[in-house]
Parts: C-alpha cells; structure tokens; sequence
C-alpha cells in the first residue's frame, strides 16, 4: 500500500471529491486516499483548521494532506506546503493550516507548473494543482520540488485558540456539541467559570454525558482538548441558540449578572 | 492487502471519524477501512442494529465490524466483541451488536487497556477504545487477548424483530420508504393483512416500484427480508406521516375499520 | 492493490451502498473501492449522467464504474455494460451512460445471471447485479461474458447538452452554484450573452469568484466544460431561485426586456 493522501473540503456531496480521487489515482496508483471531511461550512476557514489540528496528528508519519477550502481560488493567494512532524499538509495560503504553522519545519510556496494538471482552471485548484502535487509527493518527488521556501509570513486564521477571556464557538458536532476555542484545561485552573454568550450563561459542568443532568446545558472538557458544551440527548446548539462563530466570555459566575442556563 | 475493518456510527461528518481512521492507520497500516454509514440517527441503537444486521453478512470472513452508537460512553456500560461466523464485532454493550448475539461463538469483555490509546478520554471510545482494539486484532492479536467472556447476558435493544402482530418503523432510506420490524415472509403467509398506524392502512402490494400505482402507498418484500413501505416516485414516510419508531400493527385488513390509503 | 471498482448512486446515507461495499469485496478482495457521490438528487438520471461526464476520465484505464439510479429496476428495463477508452462502465438502460454512448467501442446487455448474487431481489439490483458483475470484472472475467451486444440503441437522457439556445439547469452544487446544459465556450463565442429564467436575466461575468462583484449573479466558464451561474459568497441557487431542472435561454443581452439581475 502506498503513501496515505487525506482529503478534507467543504466541496460536499457531487463529483468535484471524485473528480480529485481520480486525478491522484491516476498519477499515484498506490496512493491510499482517505476522507477527512468534505462538510466544512463553506468558505469557514477556522473550521477547516480546527478539523485540521484535531485531525492530523492521528495519522502517520509520511502522511499527506490536502485541504481545500478556498474561497479565493484563482486569485493571487499562494499555495502552501508545510511540513510538519514528518506530515506534509497542502492548502491554500489563507490560514486553513494555521494550527501546524508555529511548528512547521519548512513551509513552501506551491509554484511548480510542472507538477500541476496541463490546464489549470481558474475556479478548481483542488483538482488541476493540489491534487496533482499530492500524487507526485506520494511518489517520491522532493518536497523542495514544489516550489521555493516561503518569504514573508504565511496567513493564519484568527480566534483559532481563544485570547484571555474571549473566544468563539468554532465547530458544532453532529449531536449538537458547541466545540469552542477555550482550552479544555481552563476548567480545572478555574473550577468556578462559565462560559457567556450575551444573556446566557453556562456553569454546570459533568465529566461524561451519561452523568450529566438531562436537558440541562454543561460544560466538559472535549476530546479535542477544548471546552465544549453539551445536553444530554439534545443538541446544546439548538438549546443555547449558539452556533458556529458565537461570541463567548468565559467568567467568573460568582455574582454574574448572566441568566444562567 | 490487511484485514478489513468497517466502521457504523452516528458522528455524522466532522473531525471524528477521521480521527479513528487515523488511528487505525498508525497501528495498522494494511488495514483496509470501509464506511458502513456515519449517518445513524444521533444515539439510536436499534438503527445500528438494523444496519449491521443488512450489512455485516455481506463481508468476507475475516472482517473485523467496529460500531459507535454510544450515548452512555464513558459511564460503567461495557465494551464488547463478538465472534459470528468468521466475523468479528466490536461496540458498547447496549444492544448495537443485538442481532449477532443468538448466533454468537463467544461474546467477551473489551478490557485490556494495553490495547487502547495511552490516554482515554471520557467521551470518544470510539478513538480511543475500539479504533485501537479494531487495529490490533487486525494486526493479528488473538480475540482472547481483549478480555475475558462476557459474564452475564449481553444488552440485546428491543423491537428489532416484531412480535406478533405489533411491530415498528425501524429505519427510513433515503427515498423515504420504511422498513419495519416484519419479516417479510408474513406478505406470503397473510394475503390479505395490511399494516396500520393509527387511523391509515396499507394493503397494496406491489413486487417492485415501477409496478406499483403512482402515488399510492404499498407493500413489499425489502431487499433486507422485512415487509418495507414505498410509494412510487415519492417518499411513503412523507405522504403517510410515518417515521423512524412509529408504531405499526400487521391486521386482517377485510372488516378493518382503518381508513385504507 | 486490485482495479478501481468506482460507485456512484442516489442510496445516500444508510446501509445500501455498504452492502454493495461487501459483496464487492467478498468476491474480488483486491479491488479498490472509490466512492464518486451516492447523494444524486432521488431518481434524477440526468444528474447522474452529467456526475459521470465529469468524473469518469479523471480516473486512469482500466477501471470500473458502477452507476446506480434506477427507478425502474425490477421492471424490464436492460442492464449495460458501456467500454469507452479503456474504462469499463454498468449501469441501468435508463439514459445514466449517456455521456458516453457516442464514445462507446461497445455496448452490452448484462444478461448473464451466473454472475450475479444467487438470489437476485426486486427492488436492490445495485447489490444483486451490478456490484457482483463489476466484481467479476475486476477479477479478470472477459467483458463479453456478462452478455451478448445490445440491440437497438441504448437509452438515452434529454438535455444533458443545450440544443441551441434553450438549456436547463443540471446540477447544484454545494455552494449553491448553478451548472448548466451550455458549454462554456458559447461564452468566448457570444461575448454580449446573457441566461435568463423568466423574467430574470444573467449577464455579469468574470473568471474567479475572488474577482467577481459581491452579492451579484455572474457567469463563468466552469471546471467542468459548461457555463455556470454563481455569487461570490452567497448561494447563486438561494439568489435566483433557480434549481435543477430551471429551463433557460442564452440570449442576446442588448435589447432584452429581460430584468437584468
């Protein structure tokens, strides 16, 4: 079996995924090819690069990936290749790889027409130049094959990591789990905070869903190492009214003012 | 090629699913993963069940079937692995695995956490637990090696096969047709029975779709061997108001009261 | 690593395509799965003919493509095996081969029940037929062996290409933008047309999204060959109010009466 390509877009269901998986099937006949996703909100770019961060470093060294997210396609915006604990990631320049950028061993700018399709459309570089370069990488071409080392300072998503006080809610889950920027280690540093979005505010904390008080809104510390907020067999987003890119406050709920949840 | 290892949860899409393929990667690189479907109704287990009962014999020996429909993760329910048929199944104890159980060889207790991940969290087992375990007995670990046999009866979920005459709508397809908790064999041995919900009764029967009257509610033998619900060129859960745990009785329909659609 | 085996299906979520996921692999274990879409609108044949169009030449020689949207199945309608420039293609005699019927070096009828599941249901040939057959295939079986040479001509879909000036709408894609019947080189040849639905008439342009005005309907030349319609930021679906299967005219912008979008 050869080198693992994932995949992570928010191109959804139809043929542009397909169209991908056979241009690297084609160029790399052993390349393993596996989703990472393809439901990215459109265009959302921190949440692409949250999927990223959780998602990556389960994988193994020699691994690659492609993220395409990339509402500026056929713009002036570059293409990235940064290198990563032995993990090569391909993504535009636009911050969908912010989580690996402080710990990149090289990023590269992707500028190598040779490596792209023949004809490079102007509104699909995720089929015609990253998942060429994929499959070349996959087969063995150097990574400094792609094009020069970056000059200047590659983009980075804001609000990926919460600052102080302030965060958002970056991701929701299929159940309805608000994943937020807070690190999950900010629960046990401060056992009386809460999270706030206006009105609301979320104190409650339980470890597992199974102890958790039913209906009612909790805070837990996530999988993914972040603070998150759930109900038991409900969806806390549609119970809280909060949803991708809310505005939280974690505080002290001591005397808060908040209409607590 | 390695093993394969499928995978049916209800993650729906999002970072968790790859995170378990990644998982299975790193440990076992040959394995080959297939997606049964992440689409399970959020925490509903006799979906999965139903599910892995239509898909599971299709497999080839050999294959190793990893389900994740867990909403009591974390609390004091068991992991298990079942052994049928040359299979091997993986899930919490709460009924997903309940329709390999009577045909089971052996049915033990997922508890050697030298096979898990070095850190377990409290809410994705799924990852953390069974991807692992999954890898490993893909990797060739003896089935004895997960732990000892299961020592009182597994959880089995109810109403996946119907009692008598009073069954369930079990799962709806994407063309809005319902299968319920009837064998199939029951249209052959009543002729004249027909399903009701309430007030409606269906009695049409009809052996495929493009012989069936447009627009009218009928029955047939399903692919899967129970008595499914369809209407020609559109969705019977839609036009009868049925869906995923309506309650259903199979009834003489000659004298019936019901209001016959 | 075995031959690609490609799928592409209106089954969406649930447990069809991962039955035809086992059956595939219990008879050819080295073939290697590749899922194109199986979210084709319910039934819609022409958007799976336009899916197929798009996706099958980016996979390499040699391999296999199983299409299955077959509202008719369990009725008398044939099923095909089309072999155009190596690739080898199934599906039902419904118009879903179309785009390469004229390409075709041959056209069979699949007929020949030994290579089919034992037991063949009414209503699921994708899993009883199609998946057995195309594993057959991968595993070295001759192509005329599935069956004689079709008689007559094979059904096609309508529409899949503009006759002229009058088109239709063949496909949303995720981000709500339109991919029409016209090829998009009537854009290069009719510098001053516009596509008008009713009363509402398109004749912005532009190459790439990044470019485009914000919040404006425009067309452009599509990844795919044809004209599409778009809005940088927004769903040109949502906008217009247009959809799959919207009629459409390409028509001389100057003296429309038509109000300009």
């Amino acid at each position: 079996m050869g080198r693992i390509i994932t995949l992570t877009t928010d191109f959804g269901e139809g043929s542009y995924v397909a169209q991908m998986r056979g241009v690297i099937l084609s160029l790399a006949p052993e390349a393993q090819i596996v989703d990472v996703t393809h439901h990215v909100a459109s265009g959302d770019v921190r949440e692409c690069a949250y999927i990223l961060e959780t998602v990556i470093p389960a994988f193994p060294e020699g691994s690659i990936h492609v993220a395409v997210v990339d509402p500026g396609v056929g713009t002036d915006r570059k293409a990235l290749t940064v290198h990563f604990a032995g993990r090569t990631l391909l993504g535009p320049d636009n911050g969908v790889l912010t989580a690996f950028l402080a710990r990149a061993d090289t990023v590269r700018e992707i500028s190598e027409a040779a490596l792209f399709l023949p004809e490079v459309s102007a509104t699909f570089h995720g089929r015609d130049v990253f998942a060429p370069v994929a499959a070349h990488l996959a087969n063995g071409v150097e990574l400094a094959a792609v094009g020069p080392e970056l000059e200047g300072a590659p983009a980075a998503v804001p609000d990926l990591y919460a600052e102080g006080d302030s965060g958002v809610v970056i991701h929701v889950d299929r159940f309805g789990n608000l994943i937020t920027s807070f690190p999950s280690g900010a629960l046990d540093a401060r056992p009386s905070a809460g999270i706030a979005a206006g009105e609301v505010l979320v104190t409650r904390r339980a470890r597992t869903f199974g102890e958790a008080e039913p209906e009612r809104p909790f805070l837990y510390a996530g999988s993914g190492g972040r603070i998150e907020v759930g109900v038991r067999g409900d969806s806390a987003a549609d119970r809280l009214g909060w949803g991708q890119g809310t505005r939280l406050t974690l505080l002290d709920a001591e005397g808060s003012e908040g209409e607590e949840e």
